[in-house]
């Protein structure tokens, strides 16, 4: 057996249909005709359409003899009245397969929109574990970032406006039938939003790694995408060379094969009550929570170290000691490098919404696959030390 | 980018829903119930129904409120005519559902079945690459044996009778909606089939990995894969512990990912033929072939075999040479010490079959992913060695 993790529990492992390479976005159209589309709803963003990469999304639908209804009416963290707006246009307009084309807010979104016109009410009805009940709508999701892993996962996060704080969706329904992703899509994103969704998918495959619900299916690909990281971060940030660009998306999709089905930890479950109350970068939070929640977490997993610290590109270190150091040191060497943000105050949460956002971290479904049972306290002196 | 051959083209994943883990076997009912079925067509075998697990499938099926048929008129490289006599029994009962609960055999046969009930005619009409037009019904496979991947992959091989060769069917349709491992089912395997199939798997990681098609996707199955087999082969063939037989499973769920969507090379293209000339075990004439073979392939896949070298259990090797010398001695003496057939001639093969055998490999599938390209000359010259 790999693990002790591994021999306590039955395994499942689902992911749609991969579809991965240079040029590819210009399968979408026939993707969604495979799917038995006529009238396509592509959901997608501003900076993806000057880009020219809608456009391009738009022509392969037409070649495919599809007709098509355009929805961008999606902020960064999407609110629950864009999806529910959405779901409006999608029946309104009597379209029939969704095409979801951007980072994590485009393909939540069309996730949402998706579950709304198969099941009516409103979004938050879905918060939790399967609470989605009919099938969804056919759903192709593009990527154009270095991380979310939304278009392989079975979660979708919308940001309840109202209560500010962020839904977390958790669904098989959710994942998508076919995950096409086009690395040539990240050669317009611009720097910062490289190194803040690069983030996003270390986070992925660290949590990953470390989840109780970990299985070797999932380690093979949480490890890959470590290895991807480490070689190619730093140089995708500074250098935008299309070879580094292309080892993250790569990396992103393993990392999101990964958490998809052994699900996260602590640095998400934080994460998401600190998106919801600031409307805070995704990525850039992870970053700062990372390297504590490592910390934190490293004296429980020493057993997978080895393995992890041969992800990160060395040799299988002597003793479990010498690789948990190797492992801390690696992460934080490399958000420094990519400049990644590395305090919570540079990010504007305010000091003394830290106890609540401990309290509310303990409510999130991502806590329950820790490695190690954190009390508020834990949480609190965590967010404290990224402060 | 890991690999100059994994830059040159678009990558495709699909892999079914996957179940792992002991004491599975209680959810077949669930599954063929959750895919909609009402009466299940259960396709095993004799040596399955003696140790008592078809028992426990049928009770898995009742609990579900599931009728059933049952069909065990299937042989070791089940023939043409049992497929389509099986076929002809779905229909007669009209059933809704296929369970193929055994090794390669009883999963190729429940596709093969599945097959023609969906699309009528005679299973030679579906021979080749993406000849199958109408969807199956819903398929669960239950692997019990170390090896086939058949449970996970787009392939079935069928024997065609008349003209005493291997069907190879190539298909999306012929992927199983679940895969559902219960390894607590290799506890009844006789040893001899452990070694067979347990080779096949590693025929199966080897051609994968070395294949023209790989991906950063199918590598890292293929190398956990060949970490597994090499960590458990022996001591599972001779020692028969769980854990060993459980880390064979696991191997042959990784290698059937990875080949399914990497597909094959030469072991396969000429096991194929020999298997359909002589009704030979395919994994004993694997077990022959896969050090010829890799002898032939290693000049040619030098960039990977450091990555290989170290999924077999070692450190990083510092050149190219070592790792290819290292490569070959493993495969050699684990296949040795799990006691594994080594000469053709061992398995009944006559030597004035040879050229003819060469000559039916160039026309198989599997030869077009080859990482050397072969000619009939080489071919024959691999089979001299390994007679």
């Amino acid at each position: 057996m790999e693990t002790t993790a591994s021999a306590l529990h039955h395994c499942k492992f689902e992911v749609p249909e991969i579809i991965f390479g240079r040029g590819v976005l210009s399968q979408v159209g026939s993707c969604a005709r495979r799917l038995g589309g006529k009238k396509v709803f592509l959901v997608s963003d501003e900076g993806l359409f000057s880009a020219g990469w809608v456009d391009q999304a738009m022509r392969s639908l037409l070649e495919a003899h599809l007709s098509f209804v355009y929805y961008d009416q999606v902020s960064p963290n999407p609110r629950d009245f864009e999806v529910e707006d959405g779901a409006r246009e999608y029946i309104r307009h009597g379209a029939d397969v969704i095409v979801g084309l951007g980072g994590g807010s485009a393909m939540d979104a069309a996730k949402g929109i998706a579950t709304l016109v198969a099941n009516g009410g409103r979004i938050r009805d879905y918060e939790g574990s399967d609470k989605i009940h009919r099938p969804l709508p056919p759903l192709v999701l593009c990527p154009t970032t270095c991380g979310t892993g939304s278009d392989v996962s079975q979660f979708a996060i919308i940001n309840d406006s109202e209560r500010r704080c962020k839904l977390t969706i958790m669904s098989r329904c959710v994942a998508p039938d076919i995950s096409l992703t086009d690395p040539d899509t990240l050669e317009t994103l611009p720097e910062e939003y490289i190194c803040t969704t690069a983030t996003d998918a270390l986070s992925h495959a660290l949590e990953a790694f470390f989840s109780v619900a970990s299985t070797t299916l999932t380690d093979v690909n949480a490890v890959r995408a470590l290895r991807l990281i480490s070689r190619s971060f730093v140089k995708a940030v500074h250098e935008h060379r299309p070879e580094d660009l292309e080892n993250l998306a790569r990396a992103s999709l393993h990392a999101g094969m990964a958490f998809s089905n052994s699900l996260l930890g602590i640095v998400h479950a934080l994460a998401h009550p600190i998106g919801g109350l600031y409307d805070a970068n995704h990525g850039s939070v992870n970053a700062v929570l990372l390297p504590e929640v490592i910390r934190y977490d490293l004296p429980v997993v020493t057993e997978k170290l080895p393995e992890l610290a041969y992800g990160l590109g060395y040799a299988f270190p002597d003793d479990e000691k010498g690789a948990a150091e190797m492992v801390q040191e690696t992460i934080e060497k490399l958000l420094d490098a990519a400049g990644a943000p590395r305090s919570l105050r540079s990010l504007g949460v305010a000091r003394e919404d830290l106890p609540s956002l401990a309290q509310n971290a303990l409510k999130d479904i991502c806590i329950i696959t820790s490695p190690r049972q954190a009390d508020e306290k834990d949480l609190l002196s965590i967010l404290e030390r990224a402060y």
